[in-house]
């Protein structure tokens, strides 16, 4: 170590790593937010402070943090799927991290193509807006050694943020249920989508099960207004229904599509109801009742989850995202 | 220079370089799309087509094709926005290609600083959205060596593909004309954004006065649905107005918001109409008048025409996209 002039001289990286008694990397380790023990950790702050050591910009460019961070999405036309992304960047950018944006089309297989892509753009960390967790998802993501936070499915063997699908759907049953509706359909999504199609369909059917609507209409539609303008066609083949259930709101305009093109009314003839709480639903008539979920919110906290994870800070294995329930005028 | 056997001896890069008295690293530039003057690459060609010239595989594999394009968006909530993406991402992937996306929320000095941090990533080339044309753009594309289409904005020394916004402007301008509206008020965006703030302003202001109509009340908003609504109140304060123009369909949703809480009648009270063409204003009451452009075919023209210039095809320097009128009910 250099003499000095006591505690205003200069020190370097390495005089701090004698004076705490570790290796010179465990200091980078410390500038660049990776692991280090409590202590080990609260000495070397002592130090640095004492000192009033400020870490110089080779040393910041020197560290392995590219500060690039990766968000895998599957659509990018989905508006609960952009508030999702505003957060996750807004946060991201706030603390100096460099977002670049992966999407899928919902293809699950690229989903791994872009994990393993990212990986090797040497990004500090993932945000994976996941459309299905397969075993190959697992396989890959058991052996990554850069920190994921999975988003929109629940994944038992990491972390993950996931919308509150139950009880929301558990709430828009109860709720038309409630509302003396008899002959209802629900327009679900794939079974592949568990969040969606498992999670949130249960929670509509179990809802609707406690006022004894057991024997429910189902016709499956994709994410797109064509696909839900199909499938209304469909449930309205068979049997007059009083009560439309969407998994989504882009669902439900394609309903309302449906219902007025036949010149029925709404909430008269049939009510129609979903998720997603888009600023539009607000100047449709009639207006939509749907369920909100707190997406920005959502973005924000994944974000600084992964920012936890990169820097060793304990985060939990699961946070469920909440709702608000925003009563409109489609049901009667 | 290697002795040969006539026009049809094989040449290397360097002698290419030699014959035209340049560097090795402008004919690298010349096969890879970055800026040369235009002098420069005429003579190259020459010399390239004389010899038959063709670069090897393992020089394209070892000159820097990563099959990454980076794609820069100003925001990601966009509808047209989604579109866009939409055509860029199918062509890239059916093509090969891997995208992957930065969004800038609008701040043009994040273009710059992503334009270099994607060159440093090394894709192949780049497509950006702009949402302006500074002199520190200029400046940076120029000595760009890397290909880079413009889309949404013209960029007189590049290529660049962009709305037919001035044509589209007369169009919506002619028809409030044409439908007897006198007082009219227009909700523009700033003038930085010269595609929409200045071209389809000047194109829609233009159309009006053709029918004599030249004391347009207007008001500056962004491109969101609450600032739309904020823009909509001041218009309102002032003058009685028999129609709003809006620059996009977002801030038409937010005209519309107002003029409901008000208890006005469209289009008996106030006319509306827009440019978007968003499938959501086949469902709002009354359906909303609108201009649309083929933006879907937009990304698909602006992934071909970057794709074209990556392998050297010669392109237009500016393609415009084409646009529809779609009549709704929102004008009396």
């Amino acid at each position: 170590m250099r003499g000095g002039k006591g505690s205003n001289k200069k020190i370097t990286m390495k005089d701090i790593a004698e004076l705490a008694g570790v290796t010179k990397t465990t200091i980078s380790r410390y500038f660049n937010g990776g692991y280090i023990k409590k202590e080990t950790k609260e000495k070397i702050a002592k130090i640095i402070k004492k000192y009033n050591y400020e870490p110089n910009t080779f040393a910041r460019l020197n560290a392995k943090q590219s500060r690039m961070i990766g968000i895998i999405v599957p659509a990018l036309d989905s508006i609960v799927g952009s508030r999702v992304l505003t957060g996750l960047e807004r946060t991201f950018r706030e603390k100096h991290y460099m977002p670049i944006i992966m999407n899928t089309n919902h293809e699950s297989v690229l989903e791994l193509k872009y994990i393993e892509k990212l990986k090797r753009l040497n990004v500090d960390g993932i945000v994976l807006s996941a459309t299905e967790i397969t075993d190959e998802h697992r396989k890959l993501l058991k052996k990554l050694d850069i920190p994921i936070v999975i988003y929109g499915q629940e994944y038992s063997d990491g972390i993950s943020i996931v919308n509150d699908d139950y009880n929301a759907g558990v709430e828009i049953g109860e709720y038309i249920g409630r509302k003396k509706h008899k002959n209802v359909g629900f327009i679900a999504v794939d079974e592949k989508d568990v969040a969606i199609g498992v999670t949130r369909r249960n929670g509509v059917l179990d809802g609707l099960s406690h006022y004894k609507i057991m024997d429910v209409s189902i016709a499956i539609a994709d994410f797109s207004y064509e696909s839900a303008m199909v499938a209304t066609k469909e449930l309205l083949k068979y049997k007059k229904l009083d009560a439309i259930i969407c998994s989504t709101d882009r669902q439900a305009h394609g309903v309302y599509k449906v219902i007025k093109e036949r010149g029925l009314k709404m909430p008269e003839d049939v009510s129609v109801i979903s998720f997603g709480g888009y600023e539009i639903d607000e100047i449709i008539e009639p207006r939509l009742s749907t369920i909100k979920f707190d997406s920005l919110n959502a973005g924000i906290c994944a974000a600084n989850t992964l920012i936890d994870l990169i820097n060793k800070v304990e985060v939990r294995n699961v946070l469920y995202i909440n709702y608000e329930f925003i009563e409109g005028e489609s049901v009667r």
